[in-house]
């Protein structure tokens, strides 16, 4: 059965803990969980006691998966639905993060810091087609699945400036390395950075050239701030990926827990 | 490959979508999505948007695993931990959901609404262990694996004040249907209900025995708010079950999307 | 000097205290305050600690005054100008909350509920100019002061369902009042309940006359869930106001703690 | 009466906008404000429509007041309360911000920048006993009144990381200037940096003598980040201050925007 052959399989997690401080992008509210009741605040007849929290966050927040509703290009969504007549204060009527099936499928991991003979990229570097070549040397694609792109950066989790690259930009696929990967017409691609984009030292998130071919043109899904160390040092370069983010109705992304299973 | 194995395999979301007014314990803090920026607030030079939203929720929102923080009997947490000193402004130093180790396995479905002839257990009725034994007629179960209880409760879902049973209460385990579940060690247990537990009319949440066996005494986890419909209606006794909740340091659960994989 | 002659004057507060569960509009978010660091998480070397809290709240929740930009007629607010020009993610750029200049000034107190020699008028009163005529009675009023209508609503604070009114109304101005209102040029106005309108039994806030002809057509600020009792009781006619709402950009609203200062 | 003396008063508003990114310290939840209902989002029949807003804050963000709660010395808060027995997921059951009487009194201002010639104190600069005595030539002081120390420091408000003052510290009394204020009794104290401390470059928050000697040895209310410029540009050296901090049940502060009414 199912389950049999997994029980033994080696389980990767691809998310990196949430917890108040971590990297983030400074456009979306940043995550914040406080506990509200504490045990012993309210105990019952029985001596049982419960506690709770509050949490804060915006969709786009430590490991997280991008909807299409996410971007838009001169006004227009994927498949060219207008953004304006799909947004209100019940989020997106289309495209929202809970029209995303749960992917359950093979996933080709694509180390372009392994290519390079490194651990890690050097901020602001451009990941090209060629570099994709490189790294999917005897990989095979199928339309439909998932490829991850491996920089390495989520070595830098800790180092939060340097993780968030305000100053000195994130490695990254170029517009030219976002059509690579959507000829190869995936359902979803993720990387380790904060935005799956090629950002040059100080230029900030100024243009998205990737989100707008892959969400927008593409209708491909972004996984981003994936922790990818763990798999990566395997050297595997296909695994089975689960990703099932939270059915937030409208909303334009949601924090997801990826797991790699190892064949 | 084990992937080859999921391709044509059915999946079925465990979860209820999110959204402002799902039905949810007035205990916690309500669940609240709201866009931030739409498309059009700003503009990239190159024509791009990008939209946003700001979450806040409680962790024991919509269908959501409650960690082994969430209960203390007395004064202590599983394994004789004192509270007190494991709680503060950053959440439970132990014990937290980030603790949990996500989990890909067997799945043992007791459909005891089933084993009754209904589609819906009644508001308020107490599941006893010869419910379970008789919705377990030739299940066979494995210490660590996983075992879901069927009330059809989710069935009404969009009946807000049926389902949180403020008034008629809600069916579920009863403190001896909880020792028969404790006793097969399973790593976790889940339900349709808001909680894991028999609820009398009238008498909301005032001791949960339940909690306290699972959680305190077992260390087993629970998976409450579960949309369980789809799946019974299939009539499978068992299944694949994903459960990959978010790991937010020292909280006391998370919202999840648990998936079923039919064999 | 001012401070003298303020020395002995009564101060009335006219807010009622902010707490999780206190009566407001299920078309706000609610009001929720939760402790985040408590005494003891972190003890400074000298044994200093600091508590504190996080606040997650509607504009328009307790005491509050509604800014201008708050409600818009046929798209468009306040001198004509088109809402949808002046909204974004940063809120409001014209008529936001912090546009409002703090009052310090006579406020006229008609006590339609004393005119009516009851204590609190019944749900769903539609208070009439006939009903102001009579309060007002011996009061002057000068262009750009303020006017308080008292209903006595505030007396069932404590009876949550009363108070939102959802199945029985709450008494208020209708259309006629308002102009009645407005024809005097106050600058605000404030009263009771949650809505600053007469709201008949079973209708909700299905249309709120009141804030059309205040707000967009006569520029006039509304607080609103205002604690009168306190005042009515002392059966004064006439008082000093101090209304010093948080300047929060671009917001529509702003919970407010008012004072009367008796003379 | 009181409402003539008042008509041709000068106001001044001694609170900054609240906006998001502006300068609060990273102890406490950042200040956001977002829109929820935008106009057109919800149109009434008539065609009216009610945009609102969430709004997630600490307390102690903009221009704030600490409640007694705040702080506490060896587990005690003011008057030797033991802070473990009076805080819960309720807040704190005495010694809450809902605690404090508004205040409508005079004020005392002792501008020390003005005292050392400059507009602005140097960051790091201790304000001393004989900075106040230079400062307070010629005032009065009353039990129970307010006094405020300018800095002049509010003149930095738009340059956040000087104003937060992480690297450079900001000028503020030490102990001994604490001490001198707590000897004159009065009610409230406030100033224009984020902590009423002298904070040396470097050091942060690590220690704040202000804090103990004022709110918990003495009961004195301190009112922070506040807006001076203005008040201290008119060379006044007394006033009417305003002070009506929300009544948040239990909170240990509030947002507030308090008044200078010129003689």
């Amino acid at each position: 059965m199912l389950w049999d052959s997994l029980r033994d399989a080696r389980v990767i997690d691809l998310a990196h803990p949430m917890r108040r401080g971590m990297p983030q992008s400074p456009n979306h509210p940043p995550f914040r969980m406080t506990l509200e009741r504490r045990h012993g605040d309210v105990v019952r007849a029985d001596g049982g006691s419960a506690a709770n929290e509050i949490i804060v966050t915006g969709a786009h927040a430590g490991t997280h998966i991008d909807a299409l509703a996410h971007v838009s290009h001169d006004g227009l969504l994927h498949g060219g639905r207008p953004a304006a007549d799909l947004q209100s204060h019940d989020g997106f009527r289309e495209l929202g993060i809970e029209t995303f099936t749960p992917y359950l499928g093979r996933v080709a991991v694509l180390d372009v810091a392994a290519a390079h003979g490194v651990e890690v990229l050097p901020a602001g570097y451009e990941v090209t087609p060629a570099d994709l070549d490189k790294a999917a040397a005897g990989v095979s694609f199928s339309p439909g699945e998932a490829i991850l792109v491996g920089t390495g950066w989520s070595r830098h989790w800790e180092d939060r400036d340097v993780f968030i690259g305000l100053t000195g930009g994130a490695p990254g696929p170029g517009a030219d390395a976002a059509r690579w990967l959507a000829a190869h017409r995936p359902r979803l691609v993720g990387a380790e950075t904060i935005a799956f984009e090629h950002i040059p030292a100080g230029r900030g998130h100024a243009v998205l050239p990737g989100h707008r071919i892959l969400l927008v043109e593409s209708g491909i899904h972004i996984i981003e701030t994936m922790r990818l160390t763990e798999l990566l040092d395997t050297g595997v370069r296909e695994a089975l990926l689960v990703v099932s983010p939270l059915p937030i109705a409208g909303a334009t992304g949601s924090p997801v827990r990826p797991l790699a299973v190892l064949p």
